[in-house]
């Protein structure tokens, strides 16, 4: 694709946010309450929900085709949740640093090569969160301990891609990230876009 | 696979919610803020956010492999998105009603077969969101005009698939629903999975 197609134009009125009233603020969200008015004209009440951090998922490809995957108990959905390693990035904090740093405090990996694979909205009529997904590649042991935030118990699995496709599609895995990343790199690896023996070793 | 791969297992103590305070509440959300414990012990204050809808995604996939897109402004990252069509399902209506409901409201489109694509959480350490994305195949026109919400203003767009999955690779449509199922699309069309001459309309 050559540019960006001309489908993609923009038509009719914004949102108008009108004023807002201050819910609520902890250190991850702040809740926001507009006298917003549509783009149909209809004033509506409008909670947003405001994020202080992106989203940082980090989907670590072994040249083996394996993927370590980290295992947590989650608050909102009362279940224990297997996903690619993910946190959150401070807007003063670049993104590919939090990835890093994600990396080794998770899993005590560090990445020779990294590429940058989505930057995207995750529930974008609510939150204005945004996430960054990125490959992590050439990995080797970081050394040292890891050190996990004081709120997280954290297991680990390395695991071969296409298993990790598969628990994922199958409804094992449900965090939306890990779902989109082992898709994406899936999509890397089918379209030439990752080292062929990579590539290989991925799609069995 | 056959079945739940071992390493899926459990481990550790799961998160205590504890007393919670009622912050907020609208039609679309609630906001609670939980005295919890996390599975290390230590204390933390949690301000969940409970949604009262099910995201609803649908991928309209057409014979001749192009599919339909929606277009409109919204709110929380003051931009305007191209996505697939997405809505809302309270907890009492069933999700693929409520998705055969979105489809015609927002592209006048009926599909003959549809199929279940993921089931999915969105924002797994703040919200309880979970999103249900469906694959809709064999379309017509509804007939009748559409009815959208009284808040929306929406654009259409009719496009190649491969050309609509090359803009949300490229960060055009960073709605992760959006680049999630197209994803899952592709990997359907690559393994067989969708009709032969559908999936070659869509590789092209």
């Amino acid at each position: 694709m050559n540019g960006k197609p001309v489908w993609l134009k923009a038509s009719g009125k914004p949102w108008v946010r009108g004023e807002g009233r201050p819910i609520y603020d902890n250190p991850w969200i702040s809740l926001t309450e507009y006298q917003a008015i549509a783009p149909t004209g209809r004033p509506a009440l409008y909670g947003l929900v405001s994020f202080k951090n992106a989203a940082i998922a980090v989907l670590p490809l072994h040249d083996d085709g394996t993927v370590t995957l980290v295992g947590q108990h989650r608050l909102p959905h009362g279940g224990y949740s297997w996903e690619i390693p993910e946190g959150g990035a401070p807007a003063a904090e670049d993104p590919l640093d939090a990835a890093k740093r994600e990396l080794a405090e998770e899993t005590g990996l560090e990445a020779a090569e990294w590429r940058e694979l989505m930057r995207v909205q995750l529930s974008n009529s609510i939150t204005d969160e945004r996430a960054i997904g990125y490959l992590a590649l050439e990995l080797s042991e970081a050394g040292g301990a890891h050190e996990a935030d004081e709120t997280e118990a954290l297991a680990l699995a390395r695991v071969p891609f296409r298993e990790a496709l598969e628990a994922a599609l199958a409804g094992h895995m449900p965090d939306v990230l890990t779902v989109a990343m082992l898709l994406r790199a899936y999509h890397m690896a089918r379209e030439g876009h990752l080292a062929p023996a990579l590539a290989r070793a991925m799609l069995g």
